[in-house]
């Protein structure tokens, strides 16, 4: 492997710990829990896992004696900054209660437990990816551990190499199955442990004991490098807007704290859009006219920032996606005889009126991408949009319309961007690669008291490191059953952006100054080894949301 | 203006600087130079400014006494990082000379001196932009000043503000323009030097004297670890091929010097290309043939890289461009009648066969964007050209044959990025912050030697900085005649890849490695505050071009 100057650097950083994690290390117990909804379902559910308490670390005084443990970790879902570091503190913590134990990895993902493909992580192998980005350790699959053949598949080689628990680094979706799998292990008396840790860039696992999923603050950190720097190119060439779409699935997690940290001239969240019932023609004129009013000012320039799921958001774009999926199911066969060229007229004659009229305002790329880029279900496959191209687009159109009512004289002119894979694989941050380290220690004394069904958790971030508290949240906790492919299921509730909240509050109050004074903040990229003022802040989201 | 943590820190850099830049300096001339080619053409058309010595600061023992001197500056053409702390540089210079002389701004680029739009600039507006990215001090733009109505208009603002200098800092093209002009201030007896400096993020600037141009180094950094951290996820995820392409105009130093940084699977040089002869089917094949040896080892995912100018260095592509331009120029309102869904057939009909062959090959957003997206002057807008679509859709066909024939037996599924914008205005790197403050401070030392004419030069950057060479090159010395538009005109000559260069042979010598090796490096963010192996040093290009 050929190494960057950094990469050689940054291999020798030593991840700053909450202090409890170096010293003895003794488990405080809480109360019994409860779900967050849907109490009884989700007891009924997890005879073995529910209404386990709350499990803080304090330093004790007499250290245990740990015997080996063989210990088995997995990378699930979509990278985050900082999976190795998790894994680092796994292997850490559990050579430090036995120098005997053992870490094995599965490969790419869930499947690799199914599968039975694995490795074993030595302190070598450990050592090349200490801060590192990515998950390319083990790599990482989008294999869903939902049936109990899996379980049982799985179980085949936990017992073959005698791993006694199972460590399970994913996303909402992952934390949930990792409790599913935590309860039948114990339920069928497997002497397998289970323990989640709450990973995505996303931003939308996270509750009162979750302060935030690790990966989160390096990818909004880089995200907002490049939009800071997009936007000094806007403020310096003075004619284009930057239409920027960024990941973050349905949440608008990180368009917000994109916007707290750049200051662009407009953001779009979702949640927003939705609570006020928008319509497309509403997004595009409350652009369009913020464009209208910065031209006004001579100022033809400026920066939309735009979350990834927001056509899902779009009340009258979810009923029109929706009847379009139901149409092509139908007529699959018949749509498919028809000339390309008189799709799209033959599609505005079919839809109910109201949402004929949305389809036949849509740019003819979108129109398309529409009917013809389906999912193996027959779906419309959303996530392909390029809503940055369809925003840009429908506000020339409505600028041209203003202008012809004297309503907009400047100049319009857009670039587009979309960022995601830019972000998912960066080197982790000091809070990353500190926060990582720390959740997977965390994990290892969870082990190492021989608990199941929690998730690894790590609170007080925004305090230095020394003061972070650490222990564990049954997952069960978190639960509260949601109807998913038509059956209702228990499932970790996932946070969407919370219009109460302190963060959205801040932005919304100082969007329209922000809109039309130009007030572009540059972040620069992530810094490792200057002032900690510069190097180790939590994001912005973080510390609204903890401040006083 | 709100500030980063990161703009507040980096604020108090000082830059290195040459040594001699920081003693008394006295110049040394060398013999008379001569133009790179057309020696007797340059030199008729420049009979003021040509022949002029090389100039080489050297320390000096008798500080001259200078009188106050008001100095312009101009940011001409597109943002490249650094382009404050030239401005800071010369302010800084000028202002050690003589503690009363004054600094003035032009807006908006040269378009500001023929308009009179200046603004004064005081330290506390230095001060405010030291270390930073952008143009936004003073605004750059495109107007090119070639025009004698421009120079006399221009000169009209400088005999107000009594500036007896002008920096222009720009490309090749508008240091060309100011070599005209100070050729023309000296012809009219006007009383004013112009000062060059070698500005542009693409490296096409560059020869014997200038060995680099600003913003080079720090816009390359930028789309190296964005291209890391998406090859870090490629090898995460191992299910993406991402085509990537990369600003630079026509030459592909920013992809060569990505391609050394990075290592990607696959970078394509323009320059290669048509040295060749390729086309677009070679080029796709050449991709395709990669992709299919990586899948038969399993390898479903890499990376390419592609520069913007490919398109114009295929001969194939460009005789189809000419033969399309000439076409639709001469048919236009026939055309202009054809039914969209009836255009292609239409082209595809009326085409000489060898370029019909070629259009009928392409995807249909591309040749839709060959016919319709013309610039006012009917040409087709090349720059416009999804490339990296292009190719990945092309591809992806050429592999769906290949695939019939049993020569590709894999997965294909490709993402597209295209990266510009993030890098002509990031805060520079040590690198761009300390050569562009020492090419402005060295400006002013030309400006106080009473020169004109002459570009700033700081070479033997390799070094450490306070071994750094300063001093002056005529412009006249770097020029050729080369037609334009129709005409012949004396313009620096442009400096393309060489093929025979050491960059591209390290490069060609170990791509089959990195084809097929996945040997990917992550250079990261760019570090201010870090060791100096990781925070100083120059570009991969001219490391190697100035190794032994």
């Amino acid at each position: 492997m050929t190494k960057s100057a950094l990469q050689i650097a940054r291999a020798a950083y030593k991840p700053k710990v909450p202090n409890v994690l170096t010293s003895i290390v003794e488990i405080q117990e809480g109360a019994p829990t409860q779900s967050v909804a849907n109490q009884d379902e989700v007891k009924q559910l997890f005879p073995n896992t529910y209404g386990m308490p709350l499990i803080k670390f304090v330093e004790g005084t007499n250290r245990p004696e740990y015997t080996p443990i063989n210990v088995g970790v997995i990378l699930s879902g979509g990278q985050a900054p900082g999976g190795h570091n998790v894994i680092a503190g796994i292997f850490d913590g559990i050579k430090n209660m036995n120098q005997d134990s053992r870490l094995y990895g599965f490969i790419l993902g869930p499947g690799g437990l199914v599968d039975h493909n694995y490795t074993e992580l030595t302190a070598d192998i450990i050592d090349e990816y200490r801060n590192t980005g990515g998950f390319d350790i083990i790599g990482s699959g989008r294999t869903k551990l939902e049936e109990t053949w899996q379980f049982d598949k799985g179980l085949e080689i936990l017992k073959k190499l005698n791993i006694k628990a199972l460590v399970i680094i994913g996303g909402d979706d992952s934390n949930t199955n990792a409790c599913v799998l935590a309860e039948y292990y114990a339920q069928i008396g497997a002497d397998v442990q289970v323990i989640g840790c709450p990973k995505t860039i996303d931003g939308d696992l996270k509750n009162e004991m979750i302060e935030t999923s690790f990966g989160f603050d390096t990818a909004c950190k880089v995200y907002s490098e490049v939009i800071g720097n997009i936007q000094r190119d806007c403020n310096s060439a003075r004619k284009y807007w930057h239409f920027i779409k960024l990941m973050g699935r349905s949440a608008s997690h990180i368009a917000l704290e994109c916007a707290l940290q750049v200051q662009p001239n407009i953001a779009i969240i979702s949640e927003e859009i939705e609570a006020k019932n928008f319509s497309l023609d509403d997004v595009v004129n409350y652009i369009a006219d913020i464009v209208a009013q910065r031209a006004a000012n001579g100022q033809n320039f400026g920066t939309v920032l735009i979350p990834e799921g927001l056509i899902e958001f779009i009340p009258a774009m979810k009923n029109l996606i929706a009847e379009l999926n139901n149409y092509l199911a139908h007529h699959e066969d018949e749509f498919k005889r028809i000339k390309r060229s008189a799709q799209r007229a033959h599609i505005i004659d079919k839809l109910t009126p109201v949402n004929s009229k949305i389809y036949a305002s849509l740019p003819e790329t979108v129109a398309r991408q529409l009917t013809l880029d389906r999912d193996p279900h027959g779906n419309v496959q959303v996530s392909l949009i390029e809503t940055e191209k369809l925003l840009a687009e429908m506000v020339s159109n409505r600028l041209d319309e203003m202008a012809k009512e004297g309503k907009f004289v400047g100049k319009f002119a857009s670039q587009v961007h979309f960022f995601g894979y830019e972000g998912r694989c960066a080197a982790p941050s000091n809070y990353d690669a500190d926060y990582c380290y720390s959740l997977g220690y965390t994990a290892a004394g969870l082990i190492g008291a021989g608990k199941t069904g929690y998730m690894s958790s790590v609170r007080n971030t925004t305090a230095p490191a020394a003061e972070w508290i650490a222990g564990g949240v049954p997952i069960t906790m978190m639960m509260n059953m949601e109807c998913r492919h038509g059956k209702m299921k228990p499932v970790i509730q996932k946070a969407l952006v919370d219009l109460n909240g302190k963060p959205f509050k801040l932005f919304a109050k100082n969007r329209e100054s922000w809109a039309l004074n130009t007030d572009y903040v540059y972040p620069g990229p992530i810094q490792y080894f200057g002032p900690t003022e510069v190097c180790d802040q939590p994001t912005k989201t973080l510390q609204i949301e903890r401040s006083i």
